[in-house]
């Protein structure tokens, strides 16, 4: 088969590869249906974060399963499943307590740009859809594998409720989607803090009720002054940057929540600049496998439209586009088809 | 009057200064019955906490109300009266939110430990209780004005719940009465992290069910193998150093929570320390006079004794004495009477 390797910096190429084949009896193999570049991707890519060796890449991925491993149970070949870049046994006590990315076992899926991938722990770890989806729900299924789940999960770590006010600190795919999180949680006015017109746009679709192009301290006093000096109940830092999570706390009110699930570069957090403003700080890779469900059937039952995020398209062989477009800023996120 | 100066480290003296009086028309004179050294004046004490010139110490107060100004309403002369260390007016939206101590007009309360004392927004900070409290629950009223308040928010932001384990990083007075709070909060395990035998001992009497000697990383291996390997769902963070902020962080499960009231001294927490154990993070100064009608009765109702976290009773004109006993760790908490 072929699929995707990141040789070094801006170099990626897609390449033949062995087959991925079943190496514990609780494994499956998947034909991907769909794949996608993550903006966490664009880190290894631009060099930020150092890769020891070519690295395969891509861990959003759904698609229909080809073969299972003797123990596999609930996960059948011929179903369309969808499955979390954490590979999670969904039993321990981790994953009972709905932290399944911080599963006793598990395992990193970090190989899914290309035509066939290994999933271990296929029972714990993909949900199958009823029947086969339609075409056209295939990019709204695939956010579910990741970018709509940790937009999801930056809207309860930051304790969305209805009727309060949320803001995003983030205009990327994951900010985007945690503006439609948001929506769909019941918030009543979302602040969405984008400099750019598409994502602008795109977050007024998903629910975005004020745009605030402002960043750093004059975009905290933005939110300030649209609070009446309160500040926001719920804020989802959607970056992974000093400044953005700064931004992220200083735009909470005291008592309220930040729930953050850009991966940090660089972050320090002083003890006392979190101290003082009172704030709640949870976040970390996105259990995805416990929203997978619920995410799953709304997509299917039309309530959200999530693949509005994609806005390229490309033949999964011309993957390398996908990195140069995200890197660029010309796309917000590059869907790829085998 | 007199009162408590600190000249500079280790240099606190009791002398002449100006009687208090009224500023405000909101302000509140009280002749102080009790107050008492915290944890936190040492480390101004200790020249780890810089002062600019000599200044007038003591925040933890309750007394009788000699006089108050004309636009206070509900507190009248005569009262016994308790407050926090932050006047609030207890109205603004962050007060009625419960972070009174965050109040849009607090105020420091910072010389309580002399003979008189002036409490500004006094309708808002003081809480009076039904009639004068008999001499020997003195010591246990005086605890709700900060030392068990914060222990109380240390529980209340680790999210402590019945049935549940709560871990207790610091034995100072504060964290052994976050102790006390986990215990009326209900938690089936609470594990006190203290290697001094006469801390223990009243950890025990405040309802510890565990004693954890280690600190660190071997302190964490501990908290570990007692919950198999799981981690602990509370974890009160109640000293303010690197080393104790890390070990709090290190203690709590996947999801679970934090609560930090130590005063952050040095502290610097990474990103992705953070980010990959999943932990919720809470604390602040605590919002005491959220807490203290409630503290106030369980006080005067015999439910709790926390003034036993003073095993150290001095005449007021001897604070200095006081500061070096607790200092050179001969006291858990010094008690000063007028």
């Amino acid at each position: 088969m072929r699929g995707t390797i990141l040789y070094g910096e801006r170099d990626v190429r897609f390449e033949a590869r062995d087959d991925p084949r079943i190496v514990q009896p609780t494994d499956a193999i998947i034909k991907i249906s769909a794949a996608c570049v993550c903006g966490s991707d664009l880190w290894p890519y631009r060099g930020i974060q150092e890769i020891a060796e070519p690295t395969p890449m891509g861990h959003e991925y759904c698609g229909i399963v080809e073969e299972v491993g003797g123990e596999v149970q609930s996960i059948k070949p011929g179903q369309f499943v969808i499955g979390s870049f954490f590979a999670s046994d969904n039993t321990c006590p981790h994953c009972q307590a709905g932290y399944q990315s911080s599963c006793q076992h598990k395992e990193f899926v970090g190989d899914a740009q290309a035509e066939y991938l290994r999933v271990p722990l296929a029972d714990g770890t993909l949900v199958a859809t009823p029947e086969a989806p339609s075409e056209d729900l295939i990019p709204s299924l695939l956010t579910t594998s990741d970018v709509l789940g940790t937009g999801w999960f930056a809207a309860v770590a930051a304790n969305v409720k209805p009727g309060k006010t949320a803001v995003v600190v983030g205009d990327g795919a994951v900010g985007l989607l945690g503006v439609l999180s948001a929506k769909q949680m019941g918030a009543e006015r979302i602040v969405a803090m984008s400099r750019h017109a598409s994502r602008q746009k795109l977050a007024r679709d998903f629910g975005a009720t004020d745009i605030v192009p402002e960043r750093g301290d004059e975009g905290i006093a933005r939110i300030k002054d649209m609070t009446d000096g309160i500040g926001a109940d719920s804020v989802l830092e959607c970056v992974g940057t000093q400044e953005s999570m700064m931004q992220a706390i200083g735009c909470a009110r005291p008592g309220g929540s930040v729930g953050y699930v850009g991966m940090p570069h660089g972050v320090e957090i002083n003890g006392e600049e979190l101290f003082f403003p009172h704030v709640r700080l949870h976040g970390g890779p996105a259990p995805v496998r416990d929203y997978l469900p619920n995410l799953i059937d709304l997509v299917l039952n039309g309530k959200i439209n999530p693949g509005k995020v994609f806005d390229l398209t490309l033949p999964l062989d011309q993957v390398a586009e996908g990195y140069r477009a995200m890197d660029e800023r010309r796309a917000i996120k590059a869907l790829l088809r085998p």
